[in-house]
Parts: structure tokens; C-alpha cells; sequence
């Protein structure tokens, strides 16, 4: 093996939402067998709960992962607006940026970084349902799968962060090892609906619900909650 | 809400593949927005290691949730091979059995529910690189995303779950709430290299990786190990 042996570290935090973690850390898990380390990180490694009904907890501690070379942080509903007045959380997320090569996030995981400071002057993308919010926090927001902008590497919501980290795992470790993760996952997507129809988006649901979401979640950031508010005027694009 | 109450069951086990978990316990903890119960149980509710670098910790334990309507089993490598001859496990998926309207399973799931004797003469799949084994069982098996016969519905590797979930949430609460969770979780996928390529599947290799969870999951079950061996003379398709 030439590549130098890098550390993924795979940002945990309560109420998070399950599949952007899962998916991710199925498809980079892998990269332990090319040398690599991959690990889950949190405040302590106490068990915390997700929003599903299934407590996780992480292998190891912030400060026992001080300098990760690649930062992935998984999103959420209120739990993770919430997050992004959690100084600890942001700390690490700031210190890891200083060695990391690549920080990237999977869904509202972008809101994460966006207020650790991470994302001024950068192309991001996040769930549909919040894309505007990015604007709060300097980055340009786009509506695609995953956004790659230097060493920031965003996904859209929640099932992106596979697609997302098949496209990590390429960058990683070569296409070959990539295309082998994905026969492994037997990654062959087959919606039974097809594809989304964006044309019939529930836009004015997700706009109430993500309006709960920030009223729940910045309920103590009224700071905050008036800059995103300002961001994304109706609560959504 | 004119549907019953229903309980959805997720069953842990030691090192199961964390996405064949999480995909589809992502997609269906919604249904606890119908007024459905969504739970994850194992023999006891302490943590329990994946596949990945993470424990997870379900809400229940198996005597807790005697008679779910919904049960779905995730799969794995060798852990999962081990757990066939796991008797708590088994006899909690042929009590669950007796009530439940439905029987799923992801990936080597079904190898799970074979071993517990509920595929006799049903159709069934599984991860591509075991589809023959469920011959062992007196399963037919079947090359597709995932496969209904009766209450029994499988998917087929680790990401079909998310698929196969979509499906049995249109199943259990319609349509329209089927496609409004694709929404929520963003299910529009775009695999970097695209669909899997199946002419350049790389069956040898997986034989090899096959045979060695065989060999290790299966140390202390010789007769299990000469049945599965026969049913895929080469460990694999």
C-alpha cells in the first residue's frame, strides 16, 4: 500500500438522523481492510439517541480524535439545529478543519459546518427542504447530489450521503476500490416509485415542518433562528 | 386513521451490517407518525457491535414485544452465519411468525428467517453473492430488488432494504405516505458510477470472501456449514 494511512472520522451528536451516518460508515468502513482507520466521535462515548428508535454510540471521544483527515457530519431535524449551538461540537468541527483534507457532511450536517465557519465562500449543497439556509452562513447553495468546493464536500438530504461516499471512497482509494464497496452494499438503487418527481414536492408541508423544526430546534438562538429565518424567508426554498 | 395499530419490529443481533438496519428502520420510523409503533429489539437491550465502528443499543428485548405485526431481520457477513444457530433468535422469528402479517428481511436476513424454517416453498432473495443458499431452506431463489410470496418479502444486499422498505410503507399506510418519506429522506439516487454493472460483478473474489465468513461463522456448525456448501457448491452464485 503506498497511500499514507488517513483517519475517518464520523461526527456523532444526540438526535441525529440515522441513515446519514449509516450509510456513509457502511460504504467507508471498508477502507479499514486499505490501511485506513475509520472511527465514530462524540462528546463522550456514551450511547445517544438518534431519531429513530435506536441508541448508538460512538468508539471514541473528540479529544481522543484530535486530528482526523477526513471529518464526515451527518444531519437532522431540530436535534441538529439545535447542534449548531453546541460549542463543543462546533470547537472540533474548527479544529479538525485546521489538518483535515477533506470536511464533509451529509444532509443538514452542512448547517453544522456552516456555523463552525466553514462554509464562507463556498459552493454547498443540504436537504431540499433548507437549501436557502446555506446563505446565512456566506456559502452558495446548490441543488445537486453532492457539491465538492476544495476540501468541503457536501451531500443533499440523507439517502445522498451513499452517493456522497462512494465518490469519498474514489477519491480515497481509487475507482476500482469504490466499485467493489458498491457490489458490496449491492448499491443498484430500484425506488419502487422511481425516481423523486420534484414537480410534485410537498414544498408547503416540508415549509411547516421545517418551520416546527427551527422553532423547536432555536428555541434558545433567537440569533440564529433570525438568520436562518432571513436566509430562507419562507422556512424553505 | 382508520388502520390498526401496528408494531414494526427491527431485530438485532451481534455484528449485523448497520446500513441492512438503518435503511429501512429510517424509512418506516415515520409509520409512528400513523400512529404505528416502531421498535428495535434484541435478546437483551444492551449495546450491541455492527459491522462498522458503531453499537447500537435497541429500544426492546424480544420478550418485550412478543407478537409484532411487522418483523424485519437485517443481514451481515460471518456474524450473521453465526446467529443461524442462535435459538433464541430463531425461535423469536417463528413465535413472531404465528402473528405477524409480515416477514422481512434484508440481504443475508433471509438466510435468518431460512434457518428459522419460515422460506419452505416460498420464493425469496438475498445478497447476490448467497442467492443459492436459500436453496438450502427449500426457498426458490430469486435474482430481484426484492421479492414478495405471501406475508415473506426479502430484499436483496445491504441498500436493498431502503428500497424494499419504500415498499412495504406504501403496504402498510399507502401511497401517498410511501412517497412523501421518499421526499424526507431524499431517495433520488445517483450512484457516481452508476448502476451496478453485473457483467464485471466480481463473483470470484466475493466467492473467496464467502467461503472464509462460511468457514468462520460457521466453525461449530459442521452439519449447517455441508448443508449451505451444498445448496452453492462454490460459496456463491
Amino acid at each position: 500500500m503506498t497511500e499514507q494511512p488517513k483517519t475517518v472520522a464520523f461526527v456523532v451528536y444526540p438526535g441525529l438522523t440515522l441513515l446519514d451516518l449509516a450509510g456513509p460508515l457502511q460504504v467507508l468502513t471498508p477502507l479499514t481492510t486499505r490501511g485506513h482507520s475509520v472511527v465514530t466521535v462524540g462528546e463522550t462515548r456514551g450511547a445517544l439517541e438518534t431519531d429513530t428508535p435506536l441508541s448508538v454510540s460512538p468508539t471514541h471521544a473528540f479529544a481522543d480524535v484530535p486530528q482526523p483527515d477526513v471529518v464526515v457530519v451527518p444531519g437532522g431535524a431540530a436535534p441538529t439545529l439545535r447542534a449548531m449551538s453546541d460549542e463543543t461540537l462546533l470547537s472540533y468541527l474548527r479544529s479538525a478543519a485546521g489538518t483535515a483534507t477533506w470536511m464533509t457532511s451529509v444532509c443538514t450536517g452542512s448547517l453544522l459546518l456552516g456555523a463552525a465557519g466553514l462554509l464562507e465562500g463556498r459552493e454547498a449543497t443540504t436537504h431540499w427542504s433548507m437549501l436557502d439556509m446555506l446563505a446565512a452562513f456566506g456559502a452558495t447553495p446548490v441543488t445537486r447530489r453532492w457539491v465538492e468546493d476544495g476540501p468541503v464536500l457536501t451531500a443533499a438530504g440523507v439517502s445522498a450521503g451513499v452517493d456522497m461516499a462512494l465518490h469519498l471512497a474514489e477519491r480515497l482509494a481509487g475507482a476500482d476500490f469504490a466499485k467493489f464497496v458498491q457490489f458490496a452494499v449491492e448499491y443498484d438503487p430500484e425506488p419502487p416509485f422511481g425516481p423523486l418527481d420534484w414537480s410534485g414536492a410537498p414544498r408547503e408541508l416540508f415549509a411547516a415542518v421545517v418551520n416546527a423544526w427551527l422553532t423547536d430546534g432555536l428555541a434558545h438562538s433567537p440569533a440564529l433562528l433570525a438568520r436562518l429565518k432571513t436566509a430562507a424567508p419562507h422556512g424553505t426554498e
